[in-house]
C-alpha cells in the first residue's frame, strides 16, 4: 500500500469513527461481564451475545463457542479471494469492581469525559482492558472490507482471561480449523510511556497456589498454650520466607538478549510517570532499566494474603489454629509453570510436611517472534501510525492464551499494544482513551493492508 | 485451728452453699461484662453495680472506684481485732463471646447441668475466668464473718484484666490505705491437671505489638508492578521470621530452679487431657516436662494476624499496598517488659526501617514467693481440702494487676488456684463447676481461719 494514498481514506474513516467507538464501548462496558465466578455468569452471556450483534451488525458471521465453562465469541469477516488469514484476540471478561474505589460511582456506567490531549476519556471497567482495544481491530476489520482487502480476519473473544483462561484450550479445539491462520494479533498489552509504542517480545507467565496448615481445633489463649501450640501463622511466614529466598522458582530462566535490553534503554521508560500510574510510593528500585529487567525478565513470588486468626481492630493474643497462605509467581521465559509447580510442591513438603498445597491454575510464560512478515508490518503500522519507532519492550502481565494459541494453531502470536499504564489495569477508575483508540484503528487498518498485499 | 473440730461446721457450710452459689453466678454471669472496647462499657458498670449489691447482702460495704478506665469494685468485711488484713483479687471483666462457636446458645444464658465427677456444671461465659472462682472467696468470707474470725477481708474486682489492666494502678493509687494488706491472694490460675491441686509459683508477662508497612497507595497488579513494587506482606513475613529468630525477646529469663522443676515432675501433668482440653492436634512437643517448661518458664513471640491483601476465596493476583502485623510475645520472670519493647524497636528499626512498630500493652511477669506464713497457709488448706499435696506449678497467662499489687502494696501476691484446664479460659463453651467451687469455698475458709490465728 502507498502510504501517502490510502491515508486520505483511512485518516478520514478513523476520524469519523468515534461516534461508532463511543457508542459500542459503552454498550460493551455497560455489560457486567466479570469473569466467571465472582458475580453472576449470566452476566457473562449476555455480554458475549451482545458481542455476537455487533459482529453481525458490522457484517461478520459471528457464533458462541461453548465448553465447560463461559463461551467464547467467535467472529468472521472472510474474502473469496484471500491472501492472509489473521486471527485477532481479545477478551471480554473484566476484572470484579468495588464501587466503593470508584468514588460511589457504579464502575459499569460508562462515561466520557473530553481531555486535552487524548480527544476522549472512556471511563468504566474494561475500557481499556480489554474491551476498547477489541473494538479497535473490529472497526479496522469493516474498514477492511470496505476497501475489499482480500484477508480473512477472524475474532475470538473469550471470556475467562481474568481467571486464566482454563476452558480456552477446550475451545480451540472445538474450533481449530476455523481458527487456523496465518498469525495472531494480540493488543492485550501496555506502552512503555504514554507517547512510545511499542511491540512486545514476550509475557510473563503465572502459577498461583493456596498454602494451607491446621494445627488445632480452635483458636486458642496464647498464655495458656503458647509454647506448646504450632501458630500456622507464625510457620506460614516462615515458610513464605524461605520461599523467597529459594533458587527452585529461579531456575529456566533465559536472560533477556543484548538487542532486546538495548530496546528497553530506548523505550523511553518514565519512572516518575510509572510509579504515579500504579501509585507506588517505596519501591524495589528507581533505576529505570532494572525496573524494567525486574518487571519484564524477572520471575517473582508474591504474598496476597495471609488469612486465619484475628484482624479486627487492636490485638487479640490467641493462638490461631488454621492458616491459609495466598500465594503466585509470576514467570518469564523460558520457564515451565509445571515444572515450577512440582519444585514448590517438593520444597513445601520438605520444608514443612504439616502443609497442604493447593496448585490454583498456571499460566505459561511466552516469548514472541521478533521478525518475519507480520512482525514488520505492525512495527511498519505503529511507525506511520504514531510516526514514531516502536520500541520493544516485554509485558509483566500474563495471558493464559497466547501460550495456547501458539501451540494448538502453531501460528506466531504477535501484539499490537494499544493501552497506557494510566488506564488503569486492573485497577480503580481504569480508562480508555480516543487518541489510543484512533492508533488502534489505524493501525490494525494499515496491517491489515500490508498482510493483504497492499 | 484445729482440723477436726472445725471441718464439721466448714464442711456443712460448704453443702448447703450450694443454691447461694448457683444463684449469684447466674446474676453474675448474666451480666454481659465484656472487658471494655468491644462491646458496651455500660453492661460492665452495670455488672460492677450488681456485684456491689451481692457484698453489701452478704454484709460487706462495697464501692466503685473509678478511674479513667472502667470502675472496679472494692469491698471489705472487717474485724475490730483483726490479726491480718488480705485482699483478694479477682477480675469480673470476660472475653468476648462469639455465639456462632457455642453452638448457637447465648454464651451469657447461665445453664447448669448435673455431671457425675463434677456434681454440676455451671455454663457461661466469664463462669470460670473469674467470676466463679470470686464467688467462692466471697462465700468463704461470709463463713470466716459468721464465725467471727479475727481479720479484715478486702475484695478488689477489676472491670479491665482481659484487656491488660491499663487503668489498674490508678484503681490502686486512689485507695492505696484501705488496700494495704498483709498479702494479696489470687485465684485466677489453673490446675496441672483436673485433680491435682496447685499453687502457681509465677506468671508470664506479655507484650502486645502491631507493626505496619504501607508501600502505595492501592493494591496493584501483580504482573504489571510485581518486581518494583514492595510488597508490604512479604517483608513482613520476612520481618516476623527475623524476629522469631532473634535472641533478643530472650534476654533476662531466669531459669526455674531444680527445686521448681522437680515439682513440675510430680504435677500429674498430663499431655493429652491437655492437648484436648485445647483440642490442639499438632503441638511442638508431647513430652510432658518440656511442655511445661515451655508454657511456663519460657517466653513466646506469636503472631495474631496479617492483615492487608486480599483475605476472599481463591486468590487475586494482586501486589497489596499496606499490612498490618499484629504480634505479641509471654515473657518470663526475671524479664522486663520495658526492656523488650525497647529491643523490638530498635530490632525493627534495624531490620526494616520503613516498618512503624505501634507497641500496644505490656504485663510483667511476676515470681511468687514460695515460702512463709501464707503461701504455708494456702499449701496446707489445699491439702486438707482435697487431700492432696499441692504441686507448685506456674501459670503460662499473664495477670496486670498481679506486679501492680506486689509493687504499689508491697505486699506478697500468693496464688489459690481453683480453675481447670478443660474449664476452656477465652474459648467457646466455657464452664465451671461445682466440686471446684466447693474446694474453693473450703480452701478459701481454711486461709482466713489459719491468718486470723485459728
Amino acid at each position: 500500500m502507498d502510504p501517502n494514498l490510502a491515508l486520505g481514506t483511512l485518516d478520514e474513516f478513523v476520524q469519523v469513527s468515534e461516534p461508532w467507538f463511543r457508542q459500542h464501548l459503552k454498550a460493551l462496558v455497560e455489560q457486567r461481564t466479570v469473569s466467571p465466578g465472582a458475580v453472576d455468569d449470566r452476566a457473562i452471556r449476555e455480554g458475549a451475545a451482545a458481542a455476537c450483534e455487533i459482529f453481525r451488525t458490522a457484517g461478520a458471521t459471528a457464533e458462541l463457542v461453548e465448553s465447560r465453562g463461559t463461551p467464547a465469541v467467535l467472529a468472521r469477516f472472510t474474502h473469496p479471494k484471500a491472501k492472509t488469514k489473521v486471527l485477532v484476540y481479545n477478551h471480554l471478561d473484566v476484572q470484579p469492581a468495588d464501587p466503593e474505589g470508584w468514588r460511589q460511582r457504579d464502575p459499569f456506567a460508562f462515561e466520557v469525559e473530553p481531555h486535552a490531549t487524548r480527544g476522549f476519556l472512556y471511563r468504566g471497567r474494561g475500557s481499556t482492558d480489554d474491551k476498547g482495544p477489541a473494538l479497535c481491530a473490529l472497526r479496522a476489520a469493516s474498514w477492511a472490507v470496505d476497501e475489499g482487502l482480500p484477508i480473512d480476519i477472524t475474532f475470538l473473544w473469550e471470556t475467562e482471561e481474568e481467571i486464566g483462561s482454563p476452558h480456552f484450550p477446550e475451545i480451540v479445539a472445538a474450533r481449530r480449523e476455523m481458527l487456523a491462520s496465518d498469525c495472531v494479533i494480540v493488543s492485550d498489552t501496555i506502552w512503555p510511556t504514554d507517547t512510545q509504542p511499542a511491540v512486545s517480545a514476550g509475557l510473563r507467565g503465572s502459577l498461583h497456589a493456596i498454602l494451607r496448615l491446621k494445627t488445632g481445633g480452635k483458636d486458642v489463649h496464647s498464655g495458656l498454650a503458647g509454647g506448646v501450640a504450632r501458630n500456622p501463622l507464625r510457620e506460614l511466614c516462615m515458610l513464605a520466607t524461605a520461599i523467597d529466598t529459594a533458587a527452585f522458582w529461579h531456575q529456566g530462566v533465559t536472560e533477556a538478549s543484548a538487542e532486546e535490553i538495548a530496546s528497553y534503554g530506548a523505550a523511553g521508560f518514565d519512572p516518575e510517570y510509572y510509579l504515579q500510574s500504579f501509585d507506588l510510593q517505596k519501591v524495589q528500585t528507581r533505576v529505570p532499566l532494572e525496573m524494567m529487567l525486574r518487571l519484564w525478565t524477572r520471575p517473582t513470588f508474591e504474598i496476597h494474603g495471609l488469612v486465619g486468626g484475628y484482624a479486627g481492630p487492636g490485638t487479640k493474643t490467641i493462638v490461631p489454629h488454621a492458616g491459609e497462605l495466598k500465594v503466585s509467581f509470576r514467570l518469564v521465559p523460558d520457564q515451565d509453570a509445571h515444572t515450577v509447580g512440582r519444585a514448590l510442591l517438593d520444597f513445601v513438603h520438605a520444608y514443612n510436611p504439616d502443609v497442604e498445597v493447593e496448585i490454583g491454575g498456571s499460566l505459561e510464560p511466552y516469548r514472541a517472534t521478533l521478525d518475519g512478515p507480520f512482525h514488520d508490518a505492525i512495527v511498519e503500522a505503529l511507525r506511520q501510525t504514531t510516526g514514531r519507532d516502536p520500541v520493544t519492550v516485554r509485558e509483566g502481565g500474563s495471558i493464559g492464551a497466547v501460550p495456547v494459541l501458539a501451540r494448538e494453531l502453531r501460528a506466531p502470536v504477535h501484539f499490537l499494544p494499544l493501552s497506557l499504564p494510566d488506564h488503569g489495569y486492573h485497577a480503580v477508575n481504569e480508562y480508555f482513551d480516543w487518541r489510543q483508540a484512533k492508533v488502534g484503528i489505524e493501525a490494525f487498518a494499515r496491517v491489515f493492508a500490508a498482510l493483504a498485499g497492499r
